[in-house]
């Protein structure tokens, strides 16, 4: 018999479906060879040499060796900070022009590397780009929301293999958001507390789904977790915004992060996911109700005509054991494209 | 320059980029050859002669013949309605047995056809049964929701070749359906109107978008159409539940379904899509505010990590050229696997 969750933070309902369900380690995905990355490709629009390639940098974290992070303008922007926003409303239809911004964070000179396998401070300094970057574009009083998003791999959407983000950031906030906030005050109207941190406080006490916890964050997967193997890091200080991170709070992140990344990375043999950074809309900031976190989304199983239908999920994995699954898995010392 | 579209039923902000937009036909497929495909496959649970697997059957259309389409309760059901609904609420938590519907509707004898590729008869009985399951399931009362669906291909979700679709019954109304009618009632308090029929009338008078019309539904790309090729059915007729479509309505939709289905098969080589049917709640029979529709989905774009992390969508098609490009598809009158 299945059982369904609601996920009190997006409101969906999950089924749980056990008479599908696989054991944790059947959602790895075949092994990969990695044999075709090389530290640097000659061709490769990220890599060290082919800077000039007529995109905009907005950001640059150098030491004496040269960059270790670059922020450039998205050659192909979905949203461009460079026209007003002219907001039209025609009858039943409304739409604006795409103001906005649409960055790549380029996350390191080396083209063979992803987040699992950096150095920590490799992925401080990511984290320190977003932060700058984040808090710049927020000075735009046209920006309304800030998405902070990686894909990794190809059905992840992306075919560029350098390891890279991006930042995008709306002249609108986007009706999930809106609609997710109104239940956070809601909720916060009924007891008082922020819907993040009674989540948090909930599943520290539970200790049935933390994956990873540190001084200042907690990772684990959610009660009714959407898919096999999603994932939040929650910041413990409640706080409505990712710029509002202090340089403590990024190093503990880095390594929260590459613990979890790392993982993924070696119990479901480096599958291709997603992760985003989601703050409140820039019109709410230091709010009470609501905070920022982290989501994690291995592509390790796809939604098909059911979800789209309904906006439901089926989620072949007992959350639970899920978490149990990661806890368990050792991350080698060696870092094995090192 | 980018636009942002809102579209007004979901709520959803779309971005349709522009700066990366594509030729309608560019999204066509690599062309697949279907070779291995054969009318009837000795290991295929739905081939005929297979039927005793020991699954239960629900229903049977038959002629002297034989079975024209069957429903069965799906093996591995994600629901099931042999239990009582219990709900539980722990603290934040709320959970509840998976009691449902999940039936899976076998649509043709014939394990080499595809719904693009049928004879209008032969949709117009896999509509029938729907009809028949939807109108049988929804006595149940502990149903809230009933979502038809099928997914044709790998990326949309299923394996299995032989043509089939499902019918899923929840025991709760999913949040995603609360909020679109929460949206629809505030509409029609405004303005007395069901958004649906609207949503018609306008694309009616626009003839921008319009894909085939017939005497009772009309197909179109909407305005704000969150994928490329993203479509919607709309019945002229109002009403709130799609058992209570009549037998002429259930003739006319098979052509247009196949119509839409044949375009989409000839125009993009037969792409992986989704097509979900889509009613009010049952406990909102009868409602004035809103009604029951067809959405197809092709599998011709990715979400990423944008998407997850913002529910808004980047389409990279222009609406009103992909509605135009379906509408110039001639779909061949020789079958080609008849």
């Amino acid at each position: 018999m299945s059982e369904l969750r609601q996920n009190i933070i997006t409101r969906d309902w999950v089924i749980i479906a056990t008479e599908r369900a696989k054991r944790p380690d059947k959602f790895a995905v075949p092994k990969r060879e990695l044999k075709y990355l090389i530290p640097h490709q000659s061709d490769c629009p990220f890599c060290v040499g082919n800077e000039e390639d007529g995109t905009v940098e907005t950001f640059r974290l150098c030491d004496r060796n040269g960059w270790k992070v670059r922020a450039i303008m998205n050659k192909f922007p979905a949203l461009s900070p460079t026209q007003g926003g002219v907001r039209i409303s025609d009858g039943i239809h409304r739409a604006m022009s795409g103001i906005g911004y649409h960055e790549v964070i380029v996350e390191h000179p080396r083209h063979d590397l992803t987040t699992a396998l950096l150095a920590i401070e490799d992925i401080a300094n990511i984290l320190l780009v977003y932060r700058q970057r984040y808090a710049e574009i927020r000075k735009d009083p046209r920006i309304e929301t800030i998405i902070i998003f990686k894909n990794h791999g190809e059905s992840a959407g992306t075919s560029l293999e350098h390891p890279h983000s991006q930042i995008a950031a709306t002249p609108v906030v986007p009706y999930q958001f809106r609609t997710r906030i109104d239940e956070a005050i809601r909720y916060f109207d009924d007891t008082g507390e922020c819907l993040v941190c009674r989540t948090l406080e909930d599943e520290l006490t539970a200790q049935q789904r933390i994956i990873v916890e540190s001084q200042y964050f907690v990772a684990f997967i959610p009660y009714a977790a959407l898919s096999p193997f999603h994932i939040w890091i929650f910041p413990r200080r409640h706080s409505s915004s990712f710029d509002d991170i202090n340089d403590q709070e990024i190093a503990d992140l880095a390594t929260t992060l590459k613990t979890v990344l790392a993982k993924i990375y070696y119990g479901l043999n480096n599958p291709d996911y997603n992760y985003t950074i989601r703050s409140v809309p820039t019109g709410e900031l230091g709010t009470k109700y609501f905070h920022w976190y982290i989501a994690i989304v291995p592509r390790v199983s796809r939604q098909a005509g059911f979800e789209l239908g309904s906006g439901m999920y089926i989620n072949t994995s007992l959350p639970e054991e899920s978490a149990k699954f990661l806890r368990s898995v050792v991350i080698p010392s060696i870092n094995p494209n090192s």
